[in-house]
This record gives C-alpha cells, sequence and structure tokens, in this order.
C-alpha cells in the first residue's frame, strides 16, 4: 500500500484524505515519530499522546487562516510532519535543522513560538483580540496540557479568557502527567465529573472528556467548538507514549524525552553513556546533606527527573517536593520554609528561573530567607535551543543585594559548595551547567565550607595575562594557559560577593580575560570592571561569554568554539588582547 | 469612656478584652486609620474594610505562635495598631518610621514581608510544611484579598495547598475589588453559589460567605477553620472603605491609597499639588497614538488609576485592558496581541516587570515581536518603599537582545519616544520615573521619530569630564556642569543598544561619571564600561546610582540627595573623579 506521509504536505492535504483513511494517516505519523526519535531522540511520549489530536485539529480548523497555538510544542511532531518538514525531521534538535519546538520562522502553521509551559492561553487570547482589533476573521486554538494548568500563568489567561466574550477555543490534551505525574488539587480534579464545574466555573463551555485517540468524537468535538460564540474547552483524554510499548510502560515520564534508541525483536537498546552529570553530582552531594541535617528540604517545579531527584524523592518521600509546573510558587514556597526554620533548595533549571525572578527578590532576597538556588542548564544547553538557554541569570540576579553566587568547576567543588550555601543565614545560588562532569584536576582543590572567594588554578611567575573563569570554563582556560607563557588562571567562584583582592591581583598584570558562560552583558566581566573602576585601576580587560543573540539549538560542545570558549578560542583571545596591549 | 486602643499593646490584650467591647475596638480602629491617613496618606480603602476581619483573626488565632501571613499587607492597618504599632502610626511609610506593608523585622507578629499581592498562600504553604519537617505546632493563616486570585501565584499555591493533607488556613477577605474594579471570570464566579463547588473542587473545605464585618459570624467561622485537620477556606465578604464616606461614594477605588487630606464638616479637603506626573504625561502621549493608529492598544495589570490610564479607558474602552494583579499574563497577552497585527503598549511598574521577566524574554524578544513596555516608577519610589524600588530593570533587561531601552529626560521626550517604539519592528522599553514633570529646558531638543542614540545636553569646549546620564537626572548633570567647567553633559537615551560613537567621544577627555536611577551592578554604567574595554579605552569612570542594598521608604527627593544624585552630589563626585585621575 502506498504510504500516505510522502504526499501531505500542507494542512490542505489531510482536509483533502478521505476520512477512512485518517486511522492509517495516525500509523503513519506514529511510525515517523517513533523512527524519528530513534534517530535522533527527543520528546517522544507527548508527541505520540497527540496524534489523533493533531490530525483531527487540522481537519476541522484551516491553518493558518486559524491559529493553532500549541503550548510547548514539545506534543507537536505530528503537525510538524504534517505541515511540510517530513523530510527534514532526522534534523531535529541539530544545528541548522527543525526546530526543538515550534517556531512561526520555521512555518506559517507555527502561530507561538514556546519551549516554556503555559504560554498559550495567553498568547491565543491576545492573538483573538488583535484580531478583533484589526477587524480580521479566523480561530484561535490554543493546545495544552494538563501539566500547564499547574501553571499560574494559565490561569491568568484562563479567568481573562472566560471573563471575554470572544471565541476562545481551548483544546485540553489531558495526558495525566506533566512531565512526570502531575501533582496538586487541579490534575487531580479532571480526573472527576468536576470537571465541567470546574471550566464553567471560569466562564468556558465545556465540551467532553472526549476520548482522544478516537477520530470520529474528536472531530465532532472540535466541530461543536469552532461553532461556539463564546469560550470553550474541549477537554481530550489521551495517553502519553501511545503506540510505543517502551514509553507506555514507564510509568515515571511514559517516555517524555528520550535520546536516540534502537527498537529490535520488541527490545529498546539504548546506548547509555553513563558518565556522570552535574546534576547527578549535586543530587549526590544533596543527599550527604539531607542524612546530615533533617532541616534540608528540596522543591522543583516538575523537574525530578532532569533534576536527577528521582531517588531523593524515594528516599525522603516527604522531604522532596515536586510542586508542578509552578515556578514562582516554588520560589515562594521555599521562602515560607525557610522562614520556618527548614532549609530548602530550591533545584531549577537556570532558564526556568527567569519565571521566579521577582519571587527571588521580593519573598526571598528581600526577607534575607536562607533558600539555596540549584541552577541547573546554567549556560549552553544544546539540543532545547534558544527557549532554554541558560544566559541570564548571572546578569540579572548579580544586582540583588545579599544573594551570594557560586559556581563550580568540577563536581567535587560541589559538596561544600552546598554545604557553605547551607551555613550561610542569608540566600545563595549555585549555578552549574548541562552535561558530565569533567575529571578532578589536581590543581583544583575543592576546600572545605565555609568556601570563601576566588581561587587560583594557575599562578604564573611573571604573569603577563590572567584569566578570570567561571565554572568549568576554568579547566579550558588551565589548558590555554598551561600551553603559553605567562598566563595565570583565576576560578572567580564567587560572582556575588567578589573576591576584590584576588581580581586586582589579578590585574595587576595588565591583561585580564573575563571568560564565562552566560551573556557579557552583566555578567561576571561587568562585575569585574566595575570593580577596576572603582578602584581606579585600569588594566586592559576582554570579556568572553554568550553574544547579544539568542543562540539556537546546536550541539553545546561545537557551539562553545564557535563562541571562542574552548581552549583554541582562550588562546586565541588571550594573544590578541596582549597583542593589542603592546 | 476610656478609650480601649491606648490599653492595646499585643493581640495577647485583644483576647482579654470581653467580647461586648470588641465593636468599640473596631469603631476606634477605624477612627484611628482615617486620622493616621488623613495626617500621612497611605492604604485607607482595603485596611478600613479589614478592621474586624483582623479584630476576629486575633480573638481566635494566638500570633505569633499561630502565624498570621497577609496577602500584600497593605490591608493590615488595624494589625499593625494592635500589635504594639499604635504610638509610631503617625511616622507611617515615612524615612525611619512605620513600613508601608508589613515586615517581620518590625514585628514579631508579621509573619511575611510582601508589598507585591499573591505571595502569601504559596509562602504560608511553606511555612507549615516547614513547621511539620521541624515538629513544631501552630496554625498557618493567610488572609488573601479576591483581587489576588486574577494572579497566577496565588492559584499556584491554591493548587499545590489544595493537593495536601495540611490544615492551611485561608481567609479570603473578598472586597470586591483589586486596586479598581476585578476582572475575568473568578471575580465573578465568587458572586454566585459556585464560590464553594470551586474552592472544593480545588480541595478545600469551604466555610462561608461570611459577613465580614459581623465579629460574632467572623469568629465563629474562624473557629470552623481552626478546628480543621485539612485545607480550608474561610470566604469573607467585606467592603472596601468601610465607615468612611468618601472612600465608600468612590466607585472607582474604594480610597485604596490617598494622600494626606482634611475631614471636615462631613467634606474631603485634600491637598492637590496638581502638578503634571511622567505617567499622565505617558498616557497624554499614548492618547495621541491611539487617536493616530487604530492598531494602538493599551494592557494593564490592574494599573489603571496608577498608570492615569482612567481617562484612556474610557475613551477607547475596547481598546484598553486591564487584566486584573495578572503580569505574567499581561505581557504574553501582548505578544499575542503583536502577532496579530495590533501595536500593544504594556504599561506597567519596573517593579512588577520583575513578575514577568521570563515573558519579556521568551514570550516578546525571542520571536521579536514588536511589544511597546512602558515601564513607570523605575527608579526611587519613596513611601512605598522596598518592595517597589525600581532598580533592576535596567540591568536586568539590558542582556536581552533585541529590546530597545530608552528613558525620557522630559515629558516632551515622551511623544517622539513612543512613536519611535511604535514604529520599530522589533521590541522597545520606555522607563520612566514616579513623580511629576521637570520644566522644559532650552538645552533639550526632543527631536522627532524616529529618535536615534544619545543626545548632548552641553558639551564644553575643552571637556576635562563627561557626565553620562539617562532620564531625568540628567537635569542634575546640567545643573552640576553648568556650575564648573570643562564638564559636558551626554544623555544617554538608550541603554540598548549603546549610542557607541557619542560615548566613545565622552571618553575622550578622560573622565566619565555615568549617571542613572537603578543599581550600578550591570546597568547603563556597566554598559559604557563593557563598551570601553571592548574598544580598548581606559578614561577614568566613576558610576553613580541606587545602591547595592534594598532601599527602604522615605522621601525620593532626600534619597537621592543622600545617594549623591542631586547637583552637589554630582558635583561632589565629578570633582572627586578628577582628582583621583590627576
Amino acid at each position: 500500500m502506498t504510504r500516505l506521509l510522502p504526499g501531505i504536505h500542507a494542512p490542505a492535504d489531510v482536509r483533502a484524505l478521505p476520512e477512512a483513511e485518517l486511522p492509517r494517516l495516525c500509523e503513519e505519523l506514529r511510525e515517523e515519530i517513533i523512527s524519528v526519535c530513534g534517530r535522533v531522540g527527543g520528546h517522544l511520549g507527548a508527541s505520540l499522546g497527540a496524534v489523533e489530536l493533531i490530525v483531527a485539529l487540522h481537519r476541522v480548523f484551516h491553518s493558518p487562516q486559524d491559529a493553532i497555538l500549541f503550548d510547548v510544542g514539545h506534543q507537536a511532531y505530528a503537525h510538524k510532519l504534517l505541515t511540510g518538514r517530513r523530510e527534514r525531521m532526522g534534523t531535529l534538535r541539530q544545528a541548522g535543522g527543525v526546530a526543538p519546538f515550534l517556531d512561526p520562522r520555521e512555518s506559517p502553521h507555527d502561530a507561538l513560538l514556546a519551549g516554556h509551559a503555559c504560554t498559550a492561553v495567553s498568547a491565543a487570547l491576545g492573538m483573538l483580540e488583535g484580531r478583533r482589533v484589526l477587524g480580521q476573521k479566523g480561530h484561535v486554538v490554543a493546545v495544552v496540557g494538563d501539566g500547564a494548568l499547574t501553571g499560574g500563568l494559565t490561569f491568568e489567561g484562563l479567568n481573562n479568557a472566560g471573563g471575554s466574550t470572544l471565541p476562545l477555543v481551548v483544546v485540553l490534551n489531558d495526558n495525566q502527567m506533566s512531565i512526570s505525574a502531575n501533582v496538586g488539587a487541579i490534575p487531580a480534579l479532571l480526573r472527576t465529573r468536576e470537571a465541567r464545574d470546574f471550566f464553567e466555573g471560569l466562564g468556558f463551555t465545556y465540551v467532553g472528556p472526549v476520548a482522544g485517540h478516537e477520530l470520529g468524537p474528536m472531530m465532532a468535538a472540535l466541530r461543536e467548538a469552532r461553532a461556539s460564540s463564546r469560550p470553550v474547552v474541549v477537554h481530550a483524554m489521551t495517553q502519553k507514549g501511545r503506540g510505543f510499548p517502551p514509553a507506555e510502560e514507564d510509568t515515571q515520564t511514559r517516555g517524555h524525552a528520550m535520546g536516540p534508541y534502537e527498537w529490535r525483536d520488541g527490545k529498546l537498546v539504548r546506548s547509555r553513556k553513563g558518565q556522570r552529570t552535574f546534576s547527578e553530582a549535586f543530587s549526590a552531594a544533596l543527599d550527604e546533606a539531607m542524612a546530615r541535617d533533617p532541616r534540608v528540604v528540596v522543591v522543583t517545579p516538575a523537574m525530578l527527573e532532569g533534576s536527577a531527584l528521582v531517588g531523593l524523592k524515594l528516599r525522603y518521600p516527604s522531604r522532596v517536593y515536586d510542586v508542578g509546573i509552578a515556578e514562582q510558587h516554588a520560589v515562594t514556597f521555599c521562602a515560607g520554609l525557610a522562614a520556618a526554620g527548614a532549609r530548602p533548595v530550591c533545584a531549577i533549571y537556570s532558564t526556568f528561573l527567569q519565571r521566579a525572578f521577582d519571587q527571588v527578590i521580593h519573598d526571598v532576597c528581600l526577607p534575607r530567607l536562607p533558600v539555596v538556588f540549584a541552577v541547573d542548564r546554567a549556560g549552553l544547553v544544546g539540543a532545547d535551543g534558544a527557549t532554554h538557554q541558560g544566559a541570564y541569570d548571572l546578569s540579572s540576579l548579580r544586582a540583588v543585594p545579599g544573594l551570594a553566587l557560586m559556581a563550580p568547576v568540577v563536581g567535587e567543588d560541589l559538596p561544600p559548595m552546598l554545604a557553605t550555601a547551607l551555613q550561610s543565614s542569608g540566600p545563595s545560588l549555585i549555578r552549574f551547567p548541562r552535561g558530565t562532569l569533567p575529571p578532578l584536576t589536581p590543581e583544583l582543590h575543592p576546600g572545605v565550607a565555609p568556601l570563601q572567594g576566588a581561587r587560583w588554578l594557575l599562578k604564573a611567575e611573571s604573569p603577563r595575562l590572567a584569566l578570570v573563569t567561571l565554572g568549568p570554563l576554568g579547566l579550558n582556560a588551565l589548558a590555554a594557559a598551561r600551553a603559553e607563557t605567562g598566563w595565570s588562571v583565576l576560578d572567580a567562584r564567587y560572582v556575588s560577593p567578589l573576591d576584590a583582592p584576588a581580581l586586582l591581583e589579578a590585574a595587576a598584570c595588565g591583561h585580564v580575560l573575563v571568560v564565562e558562560e552566560g551573556t557579557t552583558h552583566g555578567g561576571l566581566g561587568s562585575a569585574v570592571l566595575e570593580l577596576y573602576a572603582a578602584n581606579g585601576r585600569s588594566p586592559r580587560v576582554r570579556l568572553l561569554g554568550m553574544p547579544d543573540t539568542f543562540v539556537p539549538h546546536g550541539d553545546a560542545r561545537v557551539q562553545r568554539a564557535e563562541l571562542g570558549l574552548d581552549v583554541e578560542g582562550l588562546r586565541r583571545a588571550g594573544r590578541e588582547l596582549l597583542g593589542a596591549g603592546r
């Protein structure tokens, strides 16, 4: 039988198919998703669960005249496959390849760019209002996972949409999971008949629950929604990982995101690298701290797996809190824990901490509460791309009074760093990157808590240049300095408070190269420049870090080299600086 | 009859009163609140509405063993009066005086420091969990206004609290208003019988609605809540501004916040200064822009009054959106509006924009949508104090790619600046301070859109020092420079993109004093230092701005002088810099 998918280049082709062919189309989509993710990895689980939903959407609504906004968009691989990107899907999440989420610059059928959850309802309502103001027609549909109902932004949007008279269509793709199991009262509510009351109370017409893998009922429900003259929610029940036994059987995440695999004779073959990550090293340090001190508790916004906290949750079920996709609450909840005398550690990705910027300032730092922020995925994140880069934690938080900012070079730095943070009477932040741990280097002495100030990794006898670094880039700097003469390396270790004496000593040689994995607009480098200006020093300084553009998806190691943050890049930059200084 | 209030020094004194005396206590509290606000101004309306509620709370719960967390705390003047601060209440909101909101450092009975709404439920849940972990006893009560139910953080907290088994007590002080009228579906829901279903759906036991000004029923309801072994909400119906006719009659805000007044012969006498504010000037510029271009719309998170948008809302009812206390939604909603082709202006205070940091980055700037942020209260805010200072907008947003950051010196700069932003194909931000407009100075040529780059306010013939400034501080710099010889003044106007040629020209004289009303850690000054480093320039630079501490409440003009940002301070700093440079 001829495959249908190669003949589908746009939603109109989906609408042109005889209805009887649609189940076969869904089957092909599933095969393709499983095959692509097997080759290149990706967000398998959610996408497998949304296949029929997406086919039904493209039958009932006419994209792009009708705008379909997928919350996050990691559920939308079927949408990518149906909108002209099938042949390029093998490049998914790779440099120059198909985007990890959705992007209007990639396809006119992608109405929303989003890698963070909970934005679709608000953006869709705005789009509908914008069309009204401009006198334009067309439906606007927000496709939202049930996990997004734990996030406040979704509620702000629902409150405003439900209070308006515009016919916003919200499709609730209810697979009963966030990334891992859902938490809180609302997901539980969705399992009951009160779901109808709940959405009607919010001002929506409620259609459902609908069997989300049955095309007929799904299309009927969406047609009903399309005909509505007021806000309407379609509640579709789906199964994450549907149709791929290894995902269906994984009760923890239903195959949320998977690296490449082979699927042979009913068996999943994965190439586990087995190298330990920074997340795992931090989790191990946390485990020790929790064993030592019963006051230590951990809070994560839906990132138990990503932050390597699954084991801790099993060991300390009542001291590890997954609060759902609710970054603001995660931080303010920590403030309450700390105010009561507990020692909360908030494990959060750099990009998601942006969601709680005000809570860090207003709820934690202003009252000077001893919350420890464990900021994972700080710096380049690789395949997840522009939405997830950890570029702004240092520049945005450095100015917040009393917040100590630290970064480890190697995994061995983490235990004393965490202990230092937990001993402090005020708030602290420890940032570390995505990825595997570098080996411990003899030059590195992790030290014991309480840590203080910077650390010389290499001191030249007749120094000509000082590399001032933060985090694991210190190892690249060390390799660069060893290959040159008269180069010293200072691991700043703290961005706040700065180690003024060490940094002034570094300035004495006349040339300072500051290296960090974060924006150079306001980060460590700027802090160093401020210090030198305040002390009337004027060495030649060059800042290296992340650029003044959004870094797209790609291989972080390659991107690091492109940004000149690898050993060769640092040598080049150092030589240039020395040359310019002559 | 002897007054009761002078004998009340702590909640125990309230509990010791015969129940029959409580109405008289409430009457005295109201008189005191009206009298204090008349003398020094303050958050009158909400505090008058919560008098009985607060007396009932202190009868039923035993603070501080039981923790009472007031959301925002502007409703809690009665609480201040009952907890030992009565004699100092005349110093409210003034330098060194009683705090504008609540603060644990001011009283052990203030369990939560908060000037931003929506934090109480999350913090209270954290506190209750913390006590559980540490084996401590005591009830935890969150007192939340209905306005906070439009904010996502409250929902994140309710979802987690309702899903837990801890006996959190939430008291919903429902006065049917945010700062102005509530918006959206949820406030409407609270007016119906479905309120019970709604909170029960969220996992709470529901007690109410209770007549919030009837002490007997209020105490009975709170006792019922105190006895609960699971999460419980007490829904109290109150009247904002209760007992003060001018507030009761003000249907817009019920006397939310008022400056000093006299209350004579049943008449309110207020000293209106009548001077035009930056907010009003921006609103006027917006009015013109909306008249010119039907695509221009305005979005505010519950700040119609504060942002001087009431008149615009009346003129353009369907193009001015008050979305409630929902900063994240306000920004993402703007993203949707812009994506549809409208030209949204998001009017928001600097301190509240912190709530939407991620939405600015991820929803607006990453897709390069033409949203204009009109950032009011940037810099020192005076009486509202530490929670409301606009210190971090520049330092946190300067690093975001493609976001233009601008600031006017005088009100006349606003129309061309707004026009420039509205003509741009990408996102822009215009920041301006709280306060009245300075007079137009001949040296200032506002120019016509599109504006570009910096503007020399004064160019010395033989320059020895350049003052690089942002915003109205440029006028102080101008006055300082006129009193000295060889001092130039460059109004940076843009923080991003920087005007490199002008700033390099400024550097040529060898001494640069950068002056801004924002943190000096990562703001304009750092941007200037980065530029000089990248170009190998090393003039002597000094940065002046807001300090590395949280600035408390006080008179902004006095604080500006204390920070050395007045004319004398700038002269002093400039001379010091010249002296150090010799």
